[in-house]
């Protein structure tokens, strides 16, 4: 971006600029997101001209703060803050990249407020940042996305601001009106937001979110309004500015353009429109040369990484869904917004009566799962697992304690992809999921161990935790036999052992064997990490001189705990008493006895 | 109940009819609520003629399902289920106790068809039932609380509804106006109901909750439509039917007929009145004698439990809360309208600028204080541990990426009170908290660990979980020292040890020594669980013949996992790999690598 360009930008500026301006951050969003090998496109152009508007009609002083609540428009966001000086160029082709700039904002980074990219939060946060700001007039906007409306969180943090006459305080709203899948209103529609908003005590306005001048007026409005928050609705196109990629069918299955890097040759196409309309609307005045064209993150192709793309679990599981539901009308699948990112696009088609599209409305979905299972279906809800297990923790407790079958299938499970940010990488679900009862992990580590849940979801009455690494990578050597409570043979070597699960693991424990060599490692995975391991396989393992158990999530409950469940107490007589299953309710006394936790069971395990 | 009156019951008997059978239902659950010892007088009342209007003017056919969404109004459900016949006469003064009427709804007992008591989730059920019932005309009914429609799953739950066209189904909220503090306008406004849930798509109605021609009338408009879910507001009045209780201050800071047992007088004065009012209305028609008096439930004084009333921890922490707010202007504390579970009055009352009732709305409360705390303020956010952890347990890990200091207070921590039910034993809370990065457990056996926290807040940079068991308990005797990472130790003995946390499990422990004498048994409780035993405790605790590790939680990361953590490498040697902290993000190879779980680094530990 050229320096005078920017220093002279002001909201006195001509409509054009400002076009100019979005039309070069798209362009350079577009490379970042191509250098990255992922990213989001769509949200990224649809909300460029919004921030750029928040950012030059709206914030002035210091102290005001902006931020993005959806977070997935993380490459237009950082576009814009290069553009206006708060990011510097040689960060740009860092994105998604370590000590480079993070897929979804990180708080600190640049000045950036807060972590975001779990949708839901932003109207929250932006209220803690009222109460905590120390010059009465700062301003705080957070921008949401539409889809992002679909949160409960949203509607629960409206009415605060208003009783707490939060002046100042702007949600402005990235109406694109497409989400991840396809229409907001062939999702989950949002109803007459006006009378949504204007109920909960917020003022309620619309805009134009391309047309500067639409958006300088309301940014005028907003400046006139001291007393009361204030939701703007501004209308956008998802992609913005790039022809091919705005083109959707009204009957749209999937929209294409929502997350991922663009091909080679739709990079250049969508590149190449960019450009041609950096010519033609090029203020002469303002730009002594075409400087978007020169100093434009265009990357070359060494830049790009190298795209893996192997057929991932996810469409094992669509398959395995289709052949489930073929044998059994009782199964029913919900899904938040995430169909082809978890495999329920097929059943969606094939069965359509037993597919309930939630929206992105987790908590909903996961009481609505509840209710079916206690009316006889087999619900098969599907998510990212880093949502599923903490967004609906509550709601998945509550349906674990009545003891009904509903099989949770937790997506982008573990460490990887790393790419997306803390708010992706789900790390903690094993340990939420260990914590609770009445349910079991089933974490397969190929497709021959997915196979298993066909039976495996027939046979247990518990509630099934189904914990995919969604990566894309390829299969791991076909193995000869699975079985459900068994460890899986993958590599028989003397020395050492690796005991894992999920398919990242696993791969990365071949690995290690390969770069031992000679035979010394043997590599072993175990669907059921929750499970006690067998007396045969325990057995087994006493013959190695050392074992890595290596577990894709943060420390709690899972393999290292069987194996220590099965010798601690021979080295130090360590007995565990506590609560092992659902707790009873009843009188302190009676429920006490129940779990042998009174003083007279523990006597006598002492004793014993 | 006088089986000559219900077998007449019908929706055309008289509105004084109804009148009776409902004061005689109040008697019964003041009575049960007397014996149990505990449970919710004001949610019961006024939701009692709300019950009995939906199952006799709306509910006929056996598909239809009617339940309470709060579940706090249980004691008024099961009277009125036991009035027509559902649940028979000997479980009445069975209420909270084993093998009795369980505190909140569980599902399957005497045909109650989820269940229920953790807020909010009670339309996400309904529409799972709508999709599961197989008669098309069936009923679908959940009664919801007015407070309870400050959570953020109602709101999630209705545009569902309205898209899928779910005649059949309503929401009746039981608009008392009082939640569990004080008024619902003093808490958290619920603003232009009527304005909100038509933009959601829904039909709006409402009546008089306590008037049986209001409530017919409704009844009828709603039968008559096929294609909308309705919203039904009932206006009705707290602890309606029993004058005292329903008096509360328009300015009232605390009301008392929430929760808890009446005591002796209150509960003699209260069934008087309920006595007289039925005398007054007896139709004599239908009962042929006094029977409401001859077969009420009054229970004998001996039915009554016993009241241990102790200092709870609760009293302590508001008065640490207060030291704290007065040693530094940072510290700031939220609530989610549970001020007198918490201990939060006190400062809501000393400091009110540095006080925010959040309403019952965890997971608004939760992300506000994520941004004050980037804020430089140290926000302490109070709840029940069961909702706390659940209900906003993304929002804490979203907080806690973010390497801010939080203080999280969970109260009503373990198994114990046993007696409210599922919904409010937090026994998972543990083991989510242990699967979070960045924050610490801090659990108290007592005021003197208790005090801790005063320097601990100061002292550690990590979030912090407060982890109270806020049970009515005696102090244990005193202790001489205590300190941060230190086994505390409370009775020294021979043979045994017993290592726990917490104020109940405490008190059993040491119950265990006394039944064993001879000073056998050593008890230690250790307020940091999460954290590694030091070298000098861990190598005392070899003394023992046996240690028993008492925990009040589901098998997690805890005590046990210290000890075994210490002595499992010297057994089999096993070592542990995965992600021990917050995961990094980035490219695949880096970030594994920074983790050392790239197969190169786990190379070098299977060597080293």
């Amino acid at each position: 971006m050229p320096s005078e360009f920017l220093s002279n930008l002001d909201p006195k500026n001509s409509e054009e600029d400002f076009k100019t301006l979005g039309t070069a951050c798209r362009l350079n969003a577009l490379s970042m997101i191509k250098a990255a090998g992922s990213g989001h496109i769509g949200s990224s152009f649809s909300a460029i001209d919004l921030i750029i508007a928040s950012k030059i009609f709206y914030q002035s002083k210091s102290a005001d703060l902006f931020f993005s609540s959806k977070g997935h428009d993380a490459p237009g966001l950082y576009s814009v803050m290069n553009a206006l000086g708060e990011i510097p160029d040689e960060m740009m082709l860092k994105l998604r990249r370590m000590a480079g700039l993070p897929g979804h904002p990180e708080v600190g980074l640049f000045g950036i407020p807060t972590s975001t990219g779990s949708l839901g939060m932003g109207i929250s946060k932006a209220k803690g940042f009222w109460y905590a700001k120390e010059n009465i007039n700062s301003r705080i906007t957070v921008l949401l996305g539409d889809g992002e409306l679909q949160e409960g969180q949203i509607w629960e943090s409206l009415p605060g601001a208003s009783r707490d006459k939060m002046g100042g305080l702007i949600a402005i709203v990235d109406g694109n009106k497409i989400q991840s899948d396809t229409w907001v209103e062939m999702t989950l529609p949002l109803g007459d937001l006006q009378k949504r908003v204007e109920g909960s005590g917020w003022r309620y306005l619309e805009c134009d979110g391309h047309e500067y001048a639409s958006l300088k007026k309301a940014f005028d409005e907003i400046s006139r309004e001291s007393s009361k928050p204030i939701f703007l609705y501004a209308h956008t196109k998802k992609s913005s500015g790039v022809s091919f990629m705005e083109d959707f069918n009204p009957e749209g299955l999937f929209y294409k353009y929502h997350s991922g890097s663009p091909g080679d040759e739709e990079y250049a196409e969508a590149a190449k429109e960019l450009i041609l309309k950096l010519d033609l609307e090029l203020p002469e005045s303002l730009f002594p040369k075409s400087p978007t064209i020169e100093n434009a993150l265009i990357p070359s192709s060494n830049d790009f990484l190298p795209k893996e793309r192997n057929r991932s679990l996810i469409q094992c599981w669509a398959e395995i869904l289709e052949e489930i539901f073929s044998s059994d009308v009782k199964f029913m699948a919900l899904d938040a917004d995430l169909s082809y990112d978890t495999g329920t696009y097929k059943v969606a088609q094939s069965f359509k009566s037993r597919y309930i599209q939630c929206g992105i409305a987790e908590q909903d979905m996961v009481s609505m799962a509840g209710s079916l299972a206690l009316s006889g279906k087999v619900p098969i809800v599907h998510s990212f697992a880093s949502f599923l297990t903490t967004r609906a923790a509550e709601q998945i407790f509550n349906n674990l304690s009545e003891h009904s079958k509903i099989v949770y299938c937790g997506f982008l499970a573990g460490i990887l992809p790393s790419a997306p940010g803390h708010s992706h990488q789900a790390v903690s679900d094993f340990g939420i999921i260990s914590s609770f009862p009445n349910i079991e992990i089933f974490e397969p580590a190929c497709e021959t161990e997915l196979q298993l849940m066909k039976t495996f979801i027939h046979e247990t009455d518990k509630s099934i935790y189904l914990r995919i690494g969604s990566v894309d990578l390829p299969e791991p050597a076909p193995v000869n036999s699975v079985s459900i409570g068994k460890l899986t043979t993958r590599k028989i070597g003397s020395k050492f052992a690796i005991i894992t699960s999920g398919p990242s693991m696993t791969r990365i424990a071949l690995e290690v064997a390969d770069l031992m060599g000679g035979g010394l490692v043997s590599v072993f995975t175990y669907p059921t990490p929750g499970r006690q391991l067998s007396d045969d396989d325990l057995s087994n393992l006493f013959e190695y001189k050392k074992i890595v158990v290596l577990e894709n999530h943060m420390p709690a409950l899972g393999i290292f705990q069987n194996l220590s469940r099965a010798s601690i107490s021979e080295y130090l007589s360590v007995t565990r008493i506590g609560v092992c299953e659902l707790p009873r309710n009843g009188h302190t006394d009676e429920v006490l006895n129940f779990h042998g936790m009174d003083a007279a069971s523990i006597k006598q395990k002492l004793l014993g």
